[in-house]
């Protein structure tokens, strides 16, 4: 099974990454883009067979380790496989 | 309208912070973890009305400045708004 774990900034928290891609894309001629944030996602194989236990656990796993939870939303989706 | 960029290391690419999530997280415990990856998300609100321009102007703006072609490889999604 695989988690694939959306990680972004919570709204009104500056996103000095996003200003300079925006920027960055300004400078390039690319004078369409308004606004840019920037997020991450990370990728987890899991040895599981059970979905609720699996999104029970990587929940467990965001709030402990892989997100700031201070500044940062979280979105996990759960991807079964064959 | 709003493009959503994900990129992420080409498969084969060596990918320590991948590593270092699913090692840390094995040291927490949550030994169901077999693999992590770590990947970017970039939103980009654009100021465009037309999609197929729109899809266009991010495919340039990856190759020049948000994706390293070399050992990235991303996917572009266009989602329209009201």
């Amino acid at each position: 099974m695989k988690a694939i774990i959306h990680i972004g900034l919570k709204s009104g928290v500056l996103d000095p990454q996003g200003r300079t891609i925006a920027r960055s894309l300004a400078h390039l001629g690319f004078d369409s883009v308004t606004k840019a944030r920037q997020g991450k996602t990370i990728e987890l194989d899991l040895d599981t067979e059970d979905v609720d236990i699996a999104k029970l656990d990587v929940e467990k796993m965001c709030k402990q380790l892989l997100a700031n939870t201070v500044i940062e939303d979280y979105q996990i989706e759960i991807v079964e496989q064959d």
